[in-house]
């Protein structure tokens, strides 16, 4: 089938641009390694945060969705009722948030996670006058060094903090682990869940996730759920880890070629404000699809710098499409996306859980 | 005087906060300078996006605001109709934005650059039936190599390539410096007058900018006008640059303590989602005010990774404050500010030119 080119000279730059076609694609991918290797998927919607691709993820078979901060689930169940499971994977503390935590809860399947006893006393006081009690995961170190308790002991511990809390239900265990790291969690999930049988509790849900690792996912057994973000669109990080290729990246930015001051050097519309900083262990700030020879060696707010070995060969106006380093930050600078679907743009969709911090 | 704390307890994280008896000193401290030297002030409002503090800025002095594009010249003159007087120190191509462009025009006084005949000729097509001619400078590269001519002569034929066109004004000449560029700007600038006056040309404006250099601005007494922009809030590179001292850094990020998961190390709720991932040469993402031996090694996000060389001694729960390495970026990342004024908070100011790009 040949797709036609959509019309980008009516769209002002720059902007960012989703293909529903790869979206789709790339979707249904990680969803059939899953459903071979017996894995729910449950993806983290930060890469998109749009209540649309949410929808398509569920109708693929994801059992529900995953979150990082209240404000961000809040928005996405707001605007799909669809959706019904929500996994914050997030400490959660203070008033503010927790008081938004429990309306969030009597909307949908919630489970949060918590690391320590004072994110635990605090989600049993919240919900104290609760009708349901809330499930609570214990996050685990298994090396990537952020969040999560350092040791099976400790994760014991804390579910059974969990089990005594009032209002508290033990939802299992969950980790965010470093690229490559299915040992380290199999290891550490297998002798937590054996300390925990021990103490007569059961784990109902070990939960890991990561694009880069999601291919070999199933090299952690244990694993009975995985969050997978960036696969919904994949960016130069995923090509560079060999997980996809440039086709498959459906998030691109669309700019404008500004000034071309010198033979080697050019200037377009998108900077920092939109493609950020991110590099992710990469050199340069994205990958102008078609001219593997340009470098985006510098970026202002609003000026992205192109160079090349040779001369450069772009004019003022023509437009180019960036496949961006890391496609979660990118989505979260712009109000809307603009969609591909078989070629046509078929729409600008508000990315609603934009600037969601809180 | 002693200023009581305000009560960081109501807000929730992660938040900007913005300290106006901080912005007040800062844009004094600049305007005092610039009026002993005969240097008008139009400050680049991309700091802070905010119509009240421009409105500051005016009153103190400043001839008029710049913008970096469009969309938010559009959005500053709409919500403060006391801006009067925008440059929009960018090169504007297509009809989409120049359609906005002309609306603009008929309402402030107004001007913009080029560094290249393609926009110089859309710019003359874009004003044919407007009644007033725009007034275009020529933007000059001085050792940065963004935009901008590459040479005097390649600015005198620009210039005249200007004054030759239909409905446009030469304006000047423009540039933004490396740091440390004043011999530069004074060489290019001084040389390019020279030749356009030998061209008959005159040159009402020389638009110098950048707060690392802005101590230094009339080491090029060629300039008449100077854009700050970062001066308004400062931030932890101008503090690498000797600029300021923590006191003066107006714009902080408050933060809290989600999880202290090793002895020296703990992890905040403010993360590249409001820190961004820009680094402008420093090590770390931020620096943690009263806790000099804390670094920001690393951001996802929404976590932020703090580790120390002993003990870190943060409690889960714990309020921080960071100054970032880049205020300008930080402010884009959120609707809105919390301002406080004599210590007190006294409101939540919506970032109306927040994510204008176009």
């Amino acid at each position: 089938m040949t797709v036609p080119k959509p019309d980008f000279v009516s769209i002002d730059t720059p902007a960012v641009l989703v293909d529903l076609d790869i979206v789709h694609r790339n979707i249904q991918r990680f969803q059939s390694y899953a459903d071979a290797h017996l894995l729910k998927v449950r993806p983290h919607i930060k890469t998109h945060k749009l209540p649309a691709i949410a929808a398509m993820q569920l109708a693929a078979g994801a059992v529900g969705i995953t979150c990082q901060k209240v404000s961000e689930a809040e928005a996405m169940v707001a605007a799909d009722s669809e959706i019904r499971d929500v996994l914050i994977s997030y400490n959660i503390l203070g008033s503010a948030k927790l008081a938004r935590l429990r309306v969030l809860a009597r909307k949908v399947r919630l489970s949060v996670v918590a690391d320590n006893l004072v994110v635990v006393n605090g989600l049993s006081a919240a919900f104290e006058n609760e009708p349901q009690a809330l499930r609570v995961l214990v996050e685990c170190n298994t090396g990537a060094d952020r969040c999560g308790v350092a040791s099976p002991e400790a994760a014991v511990a804390l579910a059974r903090q969990i089990v005594a809390a009032p209002k508290l239900v033990f939802g299992g265990l969950m980790t965010y682990p470093p690229v490559g790291g299915a040992a380290a969690v199999q290891a550490f999930m297998t002798r937590t869940k054996a300390l925990l049988a021990d103490a007569g509790i059961e784990v109902p849900v070990v939960s890991s996730g990561g694009s880069p690792s999601m291919m070999t996912a199933a090299n952690a057994p244990v694993t009975t759920e995985y969050r997978p973000g960036t696969y919904v669109y994949n960016d130069r990080s995923l090509v560079a880890h060999g997980l996809c290729g440039w086709e498959d990246c459906a998030l691109t930015v669309l700019s404008t070629v500004v000034s071309v001051p010198a033979p080697n050097r050019a200037i377009i519309d998108a900077g920092s404000k939109t493609l950020t900083s991110d590099l992710l262990g990469l050199s340069g700030y994205g990958q102008v699809l078609e001219r593997p020879d340009i470098a985006i060696d510098q970026l202002s707010e609003e000026h992205g710098r192109l160079i090349s070995a040779g001369p450069i060969g772009l004019s003022v106006g023509d437009k180019l499409r960036i496949v961006p380093n890391h496609a979660c930050v990118v989505t979260n600078m712009v109000d809307a996306v603009h969609v591909l679907e078989h070629g046509e743009l078929i729409g600008l969709w508000p990315v609603v859980a934009r600037g969601k911090t809180a």
